[in-house]
């Protein structure tokens, strides 16, 4: 018996992975979460049946959230998290000395703690003191919010149905960078420039309208259909953010993917893009 | 009803895209050549069961397999293309008015009859009388070639598997640096970085072994399993190729994908490919 899982988008196109094992099925208030195992990646994430992150390809997406904004933001002493529940994204945030509190806010609990359970090859410092994770609305989280504002913030949502349908939203950027400091840097995943290319433009125009400076960048994520991503950087900033040496310097050895060179390289548009944009 | 046909990679992954209608079906000695209209790219080539090339996606793969070379070598008089039979390449190739003989050495008439018929969307420019189409196998054309030595080789097969096995071995590529002018350059595609990572860096180290320099770059190809694709620039020069203004600005405007930003990009080499190299 040959067992697969195939995540279908918009009837047009899907992507499967040869299943070898299921190991957790829930259901919260907000998706359904699985976990199984796969031949290609190992432990594997799926909310609500669409691919989220696994063990063989997690640091692609975890390094090109992360990286491009903690490198060159001004400051990074206070990094929030929205969605990211399956760590990934703290961990290589937790990886900076200057980093002093992470604030993790992923609305589904459990999220969370099947991850902590499952994806233990993570590796995610879930008890490192600088660490606070809270189980809410992140959209509520920063309407609300009243405390020191932000260095850094870092959108990790799933796509823009669903749960985490008000991360692309105006309004929830607005918010964002109310809640920043002057300098502050806000990192977002922005969708697939080439299947969801629609999407990716429009996220990327909504992010435009809300801060001065705003540019997309792109990486290889294996495991979600199509197989190239998008994530944007955004700040008050009057130019684009460049690397600092010595945070690069502080984490640049132990990434697997992110580099010196593919922080500058990401940033390069095609010219189908160039033109949409 | 719903027709998919999934193209499945090693018994692990699985893309498949949504079938509208089937346009063609015919088996050559060689393999089998299937034509058919995906929701998601238009009319699409398939060569035993595996999605090779279609009207919404060409360029990418086209573009990145052809422009760094022809934006870069010393001479772009004389140029041989090995396989690309669907003429996505020789088409981009044409586009320069330095080049004066292209060569298309197909193994399979059948794809390029086929591609004649079906592809017409790809706008190949099949009667522009510098370019010679044979229908015969690469590796035994450069093997008894006498001719004037080629400026450009461009390498443009399927997988390491099936006819186009060849097109990735050491005797291949010494010959086809015996073919070249001195200063003369090679490009091939050279398998996804990601999940035909063996491949990947066994034919990279293969080029490295023949030629004194060989950089694998990367791009999108949203029609390949996993959807970043890898391309190896070889030469006998000293040091990396850059693009000559003069043909940058000939070609850049009327490309959909490369531009001078995306050509020094595409060169980044992620940690975990510079590790393994």
């Amino acid at each position: 018996m040959s067992l697969w899982f195939d995540e279908t988008f918009q009837g047009r196109v899907r992507l499967g992975f040869h299943v070898t094992k299921t190991l957790f099925h829930g259901q919260s208030e907000y998706q359904s979460v699985d976990v199984v195992e796969t031949e290609a990646w190992g432990t594997t994430l799926l909310l609500d049946g669409v691919y989220m992150t696994s063990v063989g390809d997690e640091y692609h997406y975890h390094e090109m959230l992360v990286h491009p904004a903690l490198t060159s933001a001004p400051s990074i002493k206070r990094v929030l998290v929205i969605g990211g529940g399956d760590g990934g994204t703290v961990r290589e945030v937790l990886r900076y000395r200057e980093v002093e509190q992470v604030i993790l806010c992923e609305i589904d609990r459990l999220v969370v703690e099947t991850s902590q359970q499952y994806l233990t090859e993570f590796n995610v410092p879930w008890n490192d003191p600088r660490l606070k994770v809270l189980c809410q609305d992140g959209v509520a989280y920063l309407r609300d919010y009243v405390g020191e504002p932000f260095d850094v913030i870092l959108v990790d949502g799933a796509d823009p149905v669903g749960p985490a349908a008000g991360l692309f939203e105006s309004p929830f950027y607005s918010a964002c960078r109310a809640r920043l400091q002057p300098e502050g840097v806000l990192a977002s995943q922005t969708e697939a420039p080439t299947l969801m290319r629609d999407d990716f433009v429009r996220i990327v125009k909504t992010l435009r309208s809300v801060f001065p400076n705003a540019h997309p960048y792109f990486g290889p994520v294996p495991i979600y259909v199509c197989g190239t991503w998008s994530w944007t950087l955004a700040s008050n900033a009057s130019a684009a953010l460049t690397p600092r040496e010595d945070r690069l310097t502080q984490i640049e050895a132990g990434c697997r993917y992110y580099n010196r060179d593919i922080h500058r390289a990401a940033f390069a548009l095609p010219n189908d893009l160039r033109k949409l944009l």
